[in-house]
């Protein structure tokens, strides 16, 4: 019988998932039976939210575990009250960082993943339009404005890497497929000559490739194994003789993509 | 003088920082001067980052507070010598779940923000490039493959949240912007009538609709107060009049919405 897993807050619950779900990485043999509960924030919620741990636990005659981040005190309170083992993560490190900072925390409810400043929130939103308008070499004006341009052949994740650094950071990112013409004039296309600063590169190996773009566009010559090495092969080329850093993707996911470019152009987040 | 923060991990440190920013929103009146120390996975990083870290120590004539994520014992070990206080996130809860769930943690380097498997790589892609081919109703093929369809007038959030849901869920949601000439029409504009059960509405308050288009297109029609304010009786009436759910996203962040709109629709995520 799986174990049931409950994250509990009283906001958006992406801080008890986060957490939670990293500690059970380390439990991976294990089989998890997750459920996600969202905005508890005040009593009713939880009550009914107990309802549904106690009979979880009754129907896995085991103890579920339970994920919290609850800023109030009496929400709390109640909730270890209840048959689970309460993972409560404000409770293990508040006291720490009171002693620590010298100062008694809040205990306002957490707004972690709230809306925060009417700033932030337009800097975030126009990123994301900002990535949209530049996706795939769509137009290279108003490239003076962005914070790095991704460049690379079709399929090695210049789209969700440029979203998620706008979604994430508020990071302005333009991208710009480079294709078999780019290849053939040698250089740096001339439309992103003036902006050789901001570039950085993709790539992945064949292989991987090649089973991307099957997926796409089965048997195609945009898929033909060989087609897929050359373009890699001259991209690659294309990067050493430019002096364009770059990054093979093949084992990343786009998390850690975007961590590496912050990195690895020391770009500064926005948010 | 700010107090120095630092977010240490093996991997992204995407949850150190969610972990530390999290306790830190408690602490709001303080100044906090917060570094990023992602893929800290041997001990010659390890050094590099604990020279950081001293250096803040003397330069603060205050202890360092260091978030933690690392797996390996003896690096996490390390740092404990150094000057600063480690709040050490596996250390604190490992433990705990070992003993509940009666095995041994693995103690594998975190790969918690890692690729995981191609399959779930995959569905994430491919609601990304679902999202951007579904965009602001650009078409309504494939509809019939979409998990949602958001709908609302321009600038309520729609395609920040569909490339959300899609990026970190890998939800295929596709959106559809109303216009003047839908309302003209009354009833649901016929490409969505088979949709009907898809199909999830945002709304705004008309000042802040009007303020967000008047930063985009300054002194428009777009951005008059009251085409902005007959817009949005027009939509809430056709929301209210076919019996579509929808949400007031006036206060809400984009995690907020996204999860709302998860809760509400009953969606499953994908990942």
């Amino acid at each position: 019988m799986p174990r049931s897993i409950f994250f509990i807050s009283d906001g958006t619950g992406i801080t008890a998932e986060t957490l939670g779900r990293a500690l059970l990485t380390q439990f991976q043999d294990l089989p998890f039976k997750q459920v996600s509960m969202p905005f508890v924030n005040d009593m009713e919620k939880l009550e009914w939210a107990i309802k549904r741990i106690e009979r979880a636990h009754e129907t896995d005659a085991e103890q579920p575990v339970v994920f919290c981040t609850i800023i109030q005190r009496e929400l709390r309170e109640r909730l270890t009250q209840c048959h689970a083992v309460v993972i409560d993560f404000f409770e293990a490190f508040t006291g720490r960082l009171e002693q620590v900072l010298g100062r008694p925390a809040a205990h306002v409810a957490g707004r972690f993943h709230g809306m925060g400043n009417a700033q932030d929130y337009g800097e975030r939103i126009s990123a994301v339009h900002y990535a949209l308008d530049h996706d795939d070499g769509v137009t290279t004006r108003d490239f003076e404005k962005a914070d790095i341009i991704l460049v690379g052949v079709s399929r090695t994740g210049k789209t969700p890497v440029s979203l998620y650094l706008a979604l994430n950071h508020g990071i302005q990112a333009a991208n710009y497929p480079f294709s078999d013409d780019d290849f053939v004039q040698g250089g740096l296309p001339d439309r992103l000559e003036p902006f050789r600063a901001k570039l950085f590169g993709l790539t992945i190996q064949p292989d991987r490739l090649q089973q991307i773009r099957q997926e796409r566009r089965p048997n195609s010559r945009y898929a033909d194994p060989e087609q897929v090495r050359n373009e890699i092969r001259a991209v690659e080329q294309l990067y050493r003789r430019e002096r364009i850093p770059f990054l093979d993707v093949t084992y990343m996911s786009v998390e850690e993509i975007a961590t590496s470019i912050i990195q690895q152009a020391g770009l500064q987040r926005r948010l």
